[in-house]
């Protein structure tokens, strides 16, 4: 088992695994891991899917699939197994993960082997089954959803998200509280960057700079404020399209300050360029489950070598629902140059250099209007 | 004078206009330009401008320098004028208009002109000018920032602004209600699209299908809420950095509202290639005030394409300064199948498919998880 | 059959199709199909993967395989078939293209079918059975590699080519002649373009208009020069590498000549987004066999827009293996300026201007100069 | 005076500055630097600008002014200067260079200066006035052209080029030999890269690995076989369309040889992404001047990170003006494996996953095909 931060009484499930076979164990904390490894990348690229899912559930995958993978060669494992259905993006995360790193391994997924997924038609079928068969589960033909659950989010769909007008019942979300119930008092904080890396939280007087503390402390500030919730209807890797809720509180925030703290620390060329390659790309190769693979490799570190300048802290607020950014500073980057930008001081380039600037952009443009103007076509 | 939306007494302006020397004074309505040409093409894309900002200014700018250019060719004028400052982007985007809808143009700048500018250092020394001759402006010392309104958003930057570290004052923000003190209770409507175009706004039993009115009244909505504000420090194309607060609200739902629907009716492929090219150079020509160039013209063809299967409706909340989506259908758009996407249904293709489909992803993998372990370097 | 311009004797075929069994033998000429609708938006874009192949086998997958759907729903067919390997990209292309045209569809594809390939292992075995059943077949022992041949190219690959260090004999190449033994002379030619497609072919005083001719014309002479040879290492849709050799005589002479005319007459940042954007995707869609999908059909409609100034013609020559452009011309468009470009006459901008051009463009290099000095990092 | 390579009488120049007044004259040898620091990363990335220019004269600049600036520091300048015209890229090129290296120093530009261009309106008042002022100039009024030369190209442009229609003359072309009279004989060799750059050239038994002697050795091969002529109409940084032929003969080797390696042993994925990205936007960056920039610290960054692998070596093959791939290897990197290639073997995936692959690639474009046919839209 995996402790990625998930809520779960591990000590129980040793326990039932031992009681319904399990040879051995293991639960391993995975936390920082996945926090340093997967999702701070993840905030330096300010990494997202189709302009919206932060990504949540296809972060864990990659450390969770490689401690598997560790245990398994510790143990002398010939395969490795796991429960995704057979229409997710999951199953694919985990065992490109599996064949990456382990390429000799065999991979058992019941829900794509005949004699299973014949046998049981979908989740109803096997919670009469673990009833029968007396395996204790949490999950609950009342609660018609399917979740996966980490430090970074929880994750919602299937069941009666299946309609993707239906919407999201308020019950059902579990790591926020509902934005018309958090205080009515906004929260402020201050995040602290260091080469685009969450470096400090300073929050009612403390400072914290662990980052499985600084990240806990996050998520329990946007918690509380109903900060991270989002519905989309969105493309999985294998061609279907799927309806998912997912609730990603502190990462919301951090990845947010982080893309504030960009605008006033990076360079124009070099963030455009970072977004439209790294962002896209290290997104997607995220979502579609090709962590372990030369690309993800090669773009995490180009997105290193885009964050050294990205030093400097963020003021934020956060108030039923909505994150805001109060300002900004840096102690170290000096691109933003007040008496340069000012409207009210002459700076060291000249204004008359401006109408160079434009007669010269202006040449190619008075081409296209000549040309237009030929040929009679309007502007 | 542009009537662009911004709350202005055209009326007043006129007199005052003749009164200071104006040989004729026009103003011309151009709202429904304005929205159907510039802003609903921006939703249709998605536009926004370093992750955040949604180019409310840059949208305005190419109708307002079209109907100066048609005003001055009707009279006859051998120049035209504006009184941006030299280190802005306005100035570059009406000009570079200015230039290609009539490459003959004479430019007046008087911030870049050294007669003006070395006699009037800022917008202190102005507001004195006006003063001492008699000339009436609403603009006072006390309002320290500089601002720019249309239908679509409002903008504020320079004076104490220019501190990227000085939050906003609460009394600076003009189209919308403080979050803080918008209503306690959320408020739902619809927005129906057609090929990507806003097309309908359901609200309250009201059904609204012209561009204007929609508009007028999806502000109205956004505004009483709280919805659309934001604040940024940003690249300017002649590259200095800039902080700017803006608030778009009607704008802000009906783009967000248009991402949601393209979950559900537009094909993956098609959507990551819009957003990779399309939305990321369209918004950046608007910003840089290239919409009068031959890149605007392929691009907007190009979008033209992507949105024909845009159709269908989305249902929405505002609330205390969040938008939020409650649920997405379309009538005649079909990519979305319930049944496929099933967790709980065998679908069309079998489960024993995705098997292979993974082997084949995972033969690349494999190779490099051999080579990283050939060269001992650990995944 | 497929007619793409191969040079194979179809009577001969239909004779031996209804000898070994067939119900019914179709051949159909798609060559006008072929060159109009897949060679030339691939000549208008400037197709080309991984930097050197021309697609050549690629682009004739797609009407093959909708002139196959067409029989097969005349005859009534459950399915098709094809006999593609199961390791290279053709099977893919087929048979994405079968069940976009039609869903429904049956695909038999015997080398992935257990009881063919446990008793075929490979081409040798075949060409045993074909031997002993007295199927006569045009492939020998002798001729140890694969082949495909349409009217824009012939590929070489398998046998002894896939030691990828193993050079070409030269008794492989078939459609060009050896550039060693093409003629001591150059030979010259004029290509006229409309919209960016190929409307006519200067040469020797003849002047041709027809599609398929001026493609047959243009080859001819392509081939007579040994114009259009390659040798790749590629990366096949499955993620295998695989070494090919291609000779792509007349396509490889338009498609220059189409870019070099660009150069003319097409405006840079169309062409800069057209090569980044349309050129890579729609390469890599027709090589990975997705043609018939929701991205081609959006990607070409962006190639015509991109197309219409695509006007003039190019003097060309051909000599011992190259391609040369001598010259090029456009009546109707007008973005090069000879005057404009001099650098032997002022012309309509001032040379000052450009001063001011590059002194805004210096603000954001001159602040990372700062920045870098006050690090201490030399440039 | 900057030696980057080009044929010149060093020694000539000095006696010559030292005559018409320079208080001294530095000859830098910048061979090397130019070649490792500029000419190699070009070629790890294929930098290519619009699809044809090998950024011969782009690619000096950056070292020369580095050179200039050193020197004016050393001698306390306040001002460098340099005779570009206010037309072209050059002058952008050394400008922005010189602003990023020493943010303070002035530039004297004589061609924008309007108390030069008003005295001298091109090329041929200047010669005459050096022939009034005894002024040695090796120009002519006889050669209609402006040349710029160094070790890795000379560039031809300007006077009878500047009609695009006009074919450059044979006697024009300086570093290679024609074409129609390079030896009837090939000249076969093979070039070594290690990490991306090019380590070993191995011809005629001798095997060089200095950087600067393995590409004047490259160069004297492709000079005598007529490689690397192009002519083209491009797109200037400023705006205007220039036509332009160049020679780039050992270069064009360099980099088509480097470009065949990388099929052999880059990822498909991280080829791609280069392709898409880094090639494109260094390769801008480079002819737009933009070399001391931010950006090219973050590309260049993450080219290195591409090209750990790009490890083997080619056998190549130069005739009268082409360059041919014989073969390629390498013996540490394994991505391609023949046996899996083959088509004559099963490897180690089953053919039956294929079919997965396909099915799975298939759901996306079905639903496709059924919207298509539901609108009755043929495919």
């Amino acid at each position: 088992m995996a402790d990625v931060g998930q809520e779960e009484d591990f000590e129980a499930a040793k326990i039932k695994a031992k009681k319904i076979g399990a040879s051995a164990c293991y639960v391993e904390d995975l936390r920082q891991e996945f926090i340093e490894q997967l999702c701070f990348p993840a905030i330096q690229c300010n990494a997202v899917y189709e302009s919206v899912y932060l990504l949540g559930t296809s972060l864990a995958r990659p450390v969770i699939a490689r401690a598997q993978i560790r245990v398994a060669q510790k143990e002398g494992c010939i395969a490795v197994s796991h429960g995704c259905t057979g229409k997710g993006n999951d199953q694919v995360r985990f065992e490109l993960a599996f064949y990456a790193l382990q390429p000799t391994i065999k991979v058992i997924a019941p829900w794509r082997l005949p004699e299973f997924f014949d046998r049981f038609a979908g989740r109803n079928d096997l919670l009469s089954y673990a009833e029968q068969a007396g395996i204790p589960v949490t999950s609950t033909k009342s609660k018609p959803w399917s979740m996966d659950e980490n430090i970074a989010h929880c994750s919602y769909e299937a069941g009666i998200l299946e309609d993707p007008d239906v919407t999201a019942p308020e019950d059902m979300w579990k790591l926020t509280v509902d934005p018309l119930k958090a205080p009515d008092t906004p929260e402020d904080f201050t995040l602290v960057f260091s080469k685009g890396l969450p470096s400090k939280l300073i929050t009612n007087g403390k400072t914290i700079t662990d980052s499985v503390d600084l990240f806990v402390e996050m998520n329990a500030i946007a918690r509380r404020h109903g900060v991270g919730r989002i519905d989309i209807v969105e493309n999985r890797f294998i061609g279907l399209k799927s309806r998912g809720c997912y609730e990603t509180p502190g990462f919301t925030c951090l990845r947010s300050a982080h893309i504030d703290l960009e605008g006033l620390v990076l360079d124009r060329e070099v963030r455009a360029l970072r977004d439209q390659f790294l962002t896209v790309n290290y997104s997607k190769l995220l979502y579609n489950g090709l962590y372990f693979s030369p690309e993800r490799e090669f773009l995490e570190g180009s997105i290193a070598v885009s964050q050294k300048n990205v030093n400097g802290q963020v003021r934020c607020r956060v108030y039923k629902g909505s994150f805001l950014v109060l300002g900004r500073s840096s102690d170290t980057e000096k691109l933003y140059d007040e008496s340069e930008s000012s409207m009210d001081q002459i700076g060291s380039f000249s204004p008359v250099d401006t109408t160079g600037f434009i007669a010269v952009q202006a040449i190619r443009l008075k081409k296209y209007g000549e040309a237009k103007a030929a040929k009679d076509e309007p502007l």
